[in-house]
C-alpha cells in the first residue's frame, strides 16, 4: 500500500437520524444514560461519562432512521489532507467540511468509503467537561465511551483489506477454510473500533460504548423491564466468544442497535496476535452457547451517503455467518 | 383443616440419584463449587458455603436418574409425630427412618404425597464446620445455601392447597380468571420453599440454590464457556420478573436441573402480600422480555416412591403455561 | 422468664428528629435514595425499595439531634396487651398509642425499656406500593430494608439478657472471658435486629439498611466523594468479622449514624450455632484487620424518652472495647 | 530534546528480589491468582490472565529484598540502539543484554537511569497461551496485566522531565503553586505506565496491576481475612481520586507492595488535558475522605543497580505530600 494513510486514532462518534428526538432523548439520556454535551431544536450531541470531547454520538431529527456517518478522530491537522488524498485516490467522493459546521468538532473531511458508508476524520475538538468522577450524575447504564461501530458488509474480505490499509490492526476473526466471516479491527489498543458483519451492506450493525462493570450492563435491562419496555432488549446480556464482551444488544426507538459491553482486552503490542474462531464454535457469538436471535443477523440500519440519501444495498458476496448452523433454538 | 400441620422451618436437602458419580462430582463440587461435607463409595452429602448443617444435597450413585425425595427441616422433634400424622390422615404412605440411616440427618418420617412425591420431614441435624468466611475455599458459583424445590405438577392449585395445609404463606402467582399456572410457597423469609409449575407430573423441575451476587451467576457461566461445556447453560442468565431473582439455570451430567440465583426479597411479615402476575405479562418468567427455551417447559426428573421406584406421571388437568404464546422467538 | 413475651416479627422503624428537614430529604433522599411514601411539613416517612410497609424510618424536625424511638413490627394485635403487660412487669412506663397518631401505622405500645430507649411495637401497617421491581426509581446506595439497630449500652450483658427474655437469638458476640462487649441478636431470620456495643449508654449508634450487592455499598461513597461530602463517609466500606455483612457507615447533617451493608446469613435454623469472636481477634470489627476509627466508637445518637426529653447516660459497666487495643493505626 | 527517544509500548514487567521463594509463590500465585509461565529453582515467571507475553513479574529468590530492574516493551528492534543511545547521552551506564539471558524475553538494553532506577527495555518477547477465557484457572484477585510501575523519588519535577523526554504523557498530578507532588504518566493508553511519588528515593513504591471488576478487589481481601492474612491489607479498597481507580494494596512476604487495581480511563486521545489535583484536596489519594496509613507513604523497595547492588538514597529534595496534613486520621 503506497498511498500514505492518515493516523487514525478511534472511533469518536456517530450520527443517527431519529424520527422523533423526544421519544430518543428519553431512550438515549433519560434511560440509558449519556450526558447532553449541547443540543438544538433538531438535534442533540451526547457523550458518555469519560469522554472528554463534545460528543460520542448525534441524534438529528429525520423523516427516515438512518446513520448519517461515522467519524474517527486522527492524530494532527495535517491527517485530514492525508486522509483526503486517500479516498480521493481510491476514486471516492470526499468533501471538505470547515470548522463550525458540526458542533463541537472542527474543520472535518468525508469520504464516501469503498465499502459504501459515509466516513468522517477530524482533528480538532471541543474539549468537554470532565465528569469521569462525578458518580452523583450517573443514570442508566453509565456509558463511559464510543468503543466501536461494527458495521454490515457484503463482501467482508474486502473491508478487512480497506480497513487494513488504513492502518488497523486485526484482532478476531470468524472464519473457516474458504470464508471471513467476520471481522475486528483496532487503532486505539481495545478490540475494535470497528467490526464487519457479512450481509447485505453497507448498513450499520450497532454502536458499541463501553461500560466499566457488569453490574452496569445488568442495570439497564432491569431499568428496561421496570418500564415494560423490555422489548427493546434484543439480545443479552451474555458473553462474547469474540472480544470475551460481557454484552447486550438494545433497540433504540427507530430501531437502531446499540450495545453497551464491559470488559475488553489491551491491544496495544506490537505483534498483538490474532484470534480466529471457527465459525462452527458455537461460543463465538455466545459463549454460553445461547442461540442469537435471528432479527439480531438479518435487522441493521440504512446508511446515507454525503448528501444524506439512503445508500443502495449490495447482495452478500459469500456465505453469510448466519446461515451457518441458525436454527433459532440449537438445542 | 383441622390436622394440625408439623412446623416445618425451610426446605433442607434433595436426594438426587447420578449415574455416573466422578462426572457429577466433578460438576457439582469442582465447578458449581459445592463443598463436600463426607462421601462414600457411592454416594457424596454436599453443602453450600453459609450452610451450617450436614447437607443440602445427596448424590447417589445408581442406574437411572432421578430425585429420591425433598427434605424439608422441621422446628422440633415433636414435628415428626405430627408430620406422620398429617400425611396417615390423607391417606398417604409413610415410613419412619431412625437416625443413622442417613449421615448427618437424625430420625425422620418420609411420605408419598398427595402430589406424587416423596417428602421427607427431619428435626436433628449434625452441624457442619462454618465456612461462612473462609473465602479461600471459594469456587464456581459460590453456592451458599439450598433455597427452594421446583415441582413440576400435574394440578397446580390441588398443589397449592395442600402446601397451604403445610402452613406454607403464598408470595407469588402467575394465573388469569380461569388457571393457576404456577405459584410460589415459603416458610422461611425468602420467596419460596417450594414452587409448581404445571405440567405432566410429579417431576423435580429443579433445585434452587441461593448466591449472594449476581457476578458468582455470571462466573459460573465463565467457567462452563471456558471449558466448552456451555451445552449446560440451559436458560439465563436473566432476570425473573416472578421473584426478582437474578438466575441462571444448569443441567448436570443426568440433566437434573439446578438454578443458581441471587436477589430475592423478606417475606416474614404478617399479612404479607401475594403478587399476582398475569400469564400474558411476557415479564413474568424473564423480566427482559426474553423467550423461555422450551426444554425448560418440557424436562424434569422423575421422582422416586419410598421404595425407590419411579412415580407414575399424571396427565396435566390444566392447560400448561407453556402453550400460552410459546412460539420459539417471540420478537 | 415467665411473662409471655410479644411475638416479635422484625425491626421495623425508628423515628429521628433532624434539625434540618431539607439537609436531611437531601441527604436520605436524594443520595441515599430512600423512598418518599409520605410526608407533612415537619417530617418525611421514607422505606426503601423492597419494603411494603410504610415506613423504615421517619425524620422529624427538632431543636437537636435525637433518636425518638425504636419500632418492632409484631406478629399480632393480641401481642399489643403482651408487650404492655411485658414492659409493666419490668416496672418502666409505657403508653398505648392509638392508630391514627403516626402516620402509616396502627395501634401502638411504646415503652422505656430497662436499658434506657423508648421502644414502639405495632401489629397493623398500611401497605406500600410494591417498588421491588422499579429499577427505574432506584438511586444512590439501592437500600432494601431496615435491617436493625445497633444501640450502645452501659451493659451489654443486662442487654442480652433483656433481649433473650423478648425471644430474641444470639447470633454473634465480642467477649473475652470475663466480659461480654457486644452481641448481635435476632428474631427475623438474619444475623441480628438488634446489636449491642458497651459504652455510655443509652444511645443510638446506628440504624443499619440493607443492600442486594456490594456494588451498591461502593456507589454511595463515590457519589459523596463526587459532592465532597466525603467527610460523611466515616468507616468502610469494609469486611465486617461479625455478621459477615460487607459494610459503609455514614453520619447524616445531625451525625445519625447509617449503615448500608449487604452479604449476612440465614439463622431461621432450630438450633442456630453462636459464633464468638474473641476481642482480641483484629478481624471481629473488620476481617481485612483495618484500625476502626475512634469516633466509630465513641460518637452515638441521644435518645429520647416517652415524653420526649432526653434520656441521661449511665456510665460504662464494664471495660469497654474500644480501649482494648485501640491505637490508631494498628500497623 | 534533540535525542531521539525509543519508542516505548508501555510498563511489561519487573524484576523483584525475594528472600522466600515458596513463601512468595505462595502469595502470588496460590492466593494473588498469577499465572506461572515458567519457573526454575530460584525464579519464577509469572503474569496475568490477559497478557500474551511470556511474564509482568519475575520473583528471583535472594538475600535481600529488592528491585532488580523495570523492563518496558519498545516498538521495534531498532528502538534498543535509540534507547541504549539516549542513556549513553545522560551519561548513565548502560549494558546490553543478549537474547537468552532472561527467559521469554529477547536481546535488551538495560540502563541506569538519572532517578537511579535500573529499567530495561526489550522488542522480543515469547508469546504466551491465550488464558483471556480460562474463567475455569481464575483465581484471586484474577489479576489481568500488569498496568504500572509506581516509584517513589527524591525530585518528582526531575522525574517528570525525564520521562517526558521518553515520550510520556503526563495525565494527573498532585500540587500547589510551589511543588509537584506527584505525577502519572503514560505510554500505552491508560492514566499512567508509571508514576512518581515523592520521598527518599530511588525506591519501588509498588507495582500497579489491573483486574476488570471491583468485586475481584474484594475478593482478594476477603481471602487474606479467611486466612488471617489481613496484615498483608495494607490499604483499601478505595477509590484514588487520581486515576479513578478502585485499589487495594497489599504487602507480599517481603514487603514489596502490589497495588491491584480497576476503572481508570482512555488517554490516548491527542492533546489528552491533564487533571491537576490540589495537594490540600482530601480526595486527591483517597476519594472518600480517609487518612492514608503512614507506612504507604514511608515504606518502599529498595533497588538494585546494574551490578544488583542496592542503590543509595537520595534525601528529599521537596517538601514530602505526606507532611502536608497527615496526622492519622483525619476527621
Amino acid at each position: 500500500m503506497d498511498r500514505q494513510a492518515p493516523d487514525i486514532v478511534r472511533a469518536a462518534y456517530a450520527e443517527l437520524i431519529v424520527t422523533d428526538l423526544q421519544a430518543s432523548r428519553r431512550f438515549w439520556v433519560d434511560l440509558l444514560g449519556f450526558v447532553v454535551t449541547s443540543e438544538s431544536e433538531d438535534a442533540l450531541y451526547l457523550r458518555g461519562y469519560d469522554e472528554l470531547i463534545h460528543h460520542n454520538l448525534i441524534l438529528t431529527a429525520g423523516a427516515a432512521p438512518a446513520a448519517a456517518r461515522l467519524a474517527f478522530r486522527v492524530r494532527t491537522a495535517a491527517d485530514l489532507d492525508l486522509a483526503e488524498a486517500f479516498f480521493a485516490a481510491l476514486g471516492t467522493r470526499t468533501a471538505r467540511v470547515p470548522a463550525g459546521i458540526t458542533p463541537g468538532v472542527g474543520e472535518a473531511v468525508r469520504a464516501e468509503d469503498p465499502l459504501g458508508f459515509t466516513v468522517e476524520f477530524f482533528f480538532d475538538a471541543e474539549p468537554a467537561e470532565r465528569l469521569q468522577q462525578r458518580y452523583d450524575l450517573r443514570r442508566g447504564a453509565e456509558p463511559a465511551r464510543l468503543d466501536h461501530f461494527n458495521i454490515v458488509v457484503s463482501d467482508v474480505r474486502a473491508a478487512y483489506q480497506h480497513y487494513r490499509s488504513l492502518g488497523f490492526g486485526l484482532s478476531e476473526t470468524i472464519e473457516d477454510a474458504q470464508t471471513l466471516y467476520a471481522a475486528w479491527m483496532f487503532r486505539k489498543q481495545t478490540v475494535h473500533d470497528v467490526a464487519f458483519t457479512g450481509g447485505e451492506g453497507p448498513r450499520l450493525h450497532h454502536l458499541g460504548f463501553f461500560a466499566h462493570e457488569s453490574h452496569q450492563v445488568l442495570r439497564i435491562c432491569d431499568i428496561l423491564g421496570s418500564l415494560q419496555s423490555e422489548s427493546q432488549i434484543e439480545r443479552g446480556p451474555g458473553r462474547h466468544g469474540v472480544s470475551n464482551a460481557f454484552y447486550v444488544y438494545l433497540r433504540d426507538p427507530d430501531g437502531h442497535r446499540v450495545e453497551i459491553y464491559t470488559s475488553d482486552y489491551f491491544t496495544g503490542d506490537p505483534g498483538h496476535p490474532v484470534l480466529r474462531w471457527s465459525v462452527r464454535d458455537p461460543r463465538r457469538r455466545d459463549f454460553w452457547g445461547h442461540a442469537v436471535i435471528p432479527s439480531w443477523y438479518t435487522e441493521a440500519t440504512t446508511v446515507l451517503d454525503l448528501e444524506g440519501h439512503p445508500r443502495p444495498l449490495r447482495a452478500e458476496e459469500q456465505t453469510a455467518e448466519v446461515t451457518v448452523g441458525a436454527d433459532g433454538f440449537t438445542r
